[in-house]
């Protein structure tokens, strides 16, 4: 069902997008007080259900691309996704009728939800990873052949860099991002366009709704006095995997990302242990101090306040947090062995790592994604 | 008047080239057989003077970006002009109706011969340079004020980037360079597109005629046993720097550009003395030991095999070669106020290095550049 976007459901949604960013995406708060403003000059938001979506639609992704600790610094200068969304549509002399979300994951939860009030264009309820990735290539769009380009970058001055007849994503992401560096380590990307059709083959499903599920019932806890945790664990079907206090973080920016290691001291039930978690934008791995895997990507390891489950992202990691770690099973799309060439532990140069998926299902949907439809490409 | 360019036309304009492109501008050897190999499979490559142009016809250049060292070394895969110049009359939704050459000195002198057999596209006489520079904006048409965008690059997988909405070509430079730093250090460049009219009012005119007949006068100097070395002087209004020994040679690639410092050694007239030369893919500036300057950019500054004329490009210096350095003064165009914010000194790191003008006129055509006309933008 339809559902029109209010200015508590973008307080909600900035909630559930940070815990689903798994420490990366950027932090949604700017772009929530975008989207918010655009909703005060009475521009409106609606996030349609993919299966509403016309199979002869033309639906685009927009996000941010660049390091998140350069966004935060650096606020966009507002613009960027309609530029580049425009520009696409010059480019390919037709209309995009719909727009998705690329990472449901932190920042970029707002940025269809700005293009979509600034053009007056309905939101499609899904995303490409269903929760962040540091890198363009590692969504569902491309693990399933969606055609990576054209994909178009703008910087906040307005200029425009279009990235086309590429077929290999991982290119597309090294050339966009090269740009993206020289525009300042971040910029506003639209693209790649695909057909309705396309969009309802390959796109995790409502976890726009999720996010805002999840945020929903993070407020709710926080006003009955009921444990936030408890409540993002039941909705996104996820599990506790350490209490502590961070005690170190080792963080520098290379090439454009946020890379380091995060230490944290057990507290409560986890007294005495220690946990180490590799992070790159997202948090890859988290680790006991004996070498026992906890969580390893593509599942998400999501770090939150003890207290108030707020979401904390990398930039904000800092000695002292009380934080609980949680895992939250991979949506299935992740999972594949498609999946894992692009989003599994060697994808993120853990060599001989396995991935031992977590117990449970993604927001608790055993069965959101048809696997052989997706591979019909 | 229209002229045919044939095989042995090819042999004289990668000389003339060579020479004009003050070191740099890459060698137009591999670009000379490719353009022979197109004639061999029965293509034809017209050269058509600047004012037989119609004012609304659609120009564009057409050129190599990239450090030289890399072009000789990984040649092109032989058509990413033609993919370039097919992206921009895409991206433009309009038919190119003439290519022009960029830069007349190196290997770019070869660009518009190939993409014109490629695609039967006349060649306007001319270039945007009058001999060769290390950066895109560094032209006469952006000096005078042709719209920078859009540009296409393309590496040999037929990847294509576009850039658009620049009006600032120094963004524009550092944008494409960046993305041809991840194309392995070479690309084929489109545009920017120009009308015919604009492309009248700053394209330095003959150019392409001009290293032809340098070519020409050089081979017939040495079949007929006189001074190749004078024979380049006669045609291009230069004169004789130093005559030398190359004693040493320091260069590196730096950022994509082959930077670096040249000693040489009199000989013959200049015994006993040491000329320096620096240069960023050109030479950009001779220097005495005592540190008089003897020529420095936008002139040309040429060095050639002392005996023979052959031109040597920065990255065929080495110990030991005995070479001729020229001066040639730079076209009128290149030397306006409105130009050495581009091609003077200063733009090139010297500060406080004075343009000091070689004596006479390049071609020995002092009128050939109508300034009042092309500032009228």
């Amino acid at each position: 069902m339809a559902r029109t976007i209010d200015r508590d459901d973008l307080e909600r949604l900035a909630i559930g997008a940070g815990i689903l960013g798994t420490g990366g995406g950027g932090n949604p708060y700017l772009g929530k007080l975008q989207a918010r403003s655009l909703l005060e000059q009475g521009k409106t938001i609606e996030v349609v259900p993919a299966c509403d979506v016309p199979d002869d639609a033309l639906v685009t992704t927009v996000g941010s691309i660049g390091a998140p600790v350069v966004s935060n610094e650096r606020p966009k200068q507002g613009e960027e996704f309609l530029v580049s969304l425009r520009a696409l549509e010059t480019h390919l002399g037709r209309t995009i009728t719909h727009v998705t979300c690329a990472e449901i994951g932190g920042s970029n939860s707002m940025s269809p939800m700005i293009v979509a009030a600034q053009a007056n264009l309905p939101v499609v309820d899904g995303d490409g990873m269903g929760r962040a990735f540091p890198e363009l290539q590692m969504d569902t769009f491309m693990i399933y052949g969606i055609k990576p380009a054209p994909v178009v970058i703008s910087d906040p001055r307005g200029h425009v860099a279009i990235f086309d007849k590429l077929d290999d994503p991982t290119t597309l992401e090294r050339y966009a991002r090269t740009v993206t560096i020289q525009m300042g380590g971040s910029a506003g990307a639209a693209g790649p366009a695909m057909s309705g059709r396309d969009m309802k083959r390959v796109l995790i499903r409502d976890t726009i709704t999720l996010a805002i599920e999840i945020g929903d019932a993070v407020l709710k806890a926080r006003a009955g006095h009921s444990d936030p945790v408890d409540a993002v664990l039941a909705i996104s079907g996820g599990q506790r995997l350490f209490r502590g206090k961070i005690v170190d973080v080792d963080r520098r920016l290379v090439g454009g990302f946020a890379r380091g290691v995060l230490e944290v001291e057990g507290i409560g039930p986890h007294d005495g242990e220690r946990l180490t978690i590799d992070f790159q934008n997202e948090n890859l791995i988290a680790r006991t101090h004996a070498g026992e895997i906890l969580a390893v990507v593509p599942d998400l390891i999501c770090i939150v306040d003890a207290e108030t489950a707020e979401p904390i992202t990398t930039e904000l990691l800092r000695y002292g947090l009380r934080i609980e770690v949680l895992g939250i099973p991979a949506p299935e799309a992740l999972k594949s062995d498609a999946a894992m060439r692009y989003v599994g532990p060697e994808a993120f140069g853990y060599k001989g790592v396995e991935f031992i998926p977590l117990p449970g299902h993604f927001a608790n949907q055993p069965d959101a994604f048809d696997l052989a439809a997706a591979m019909t490409f």
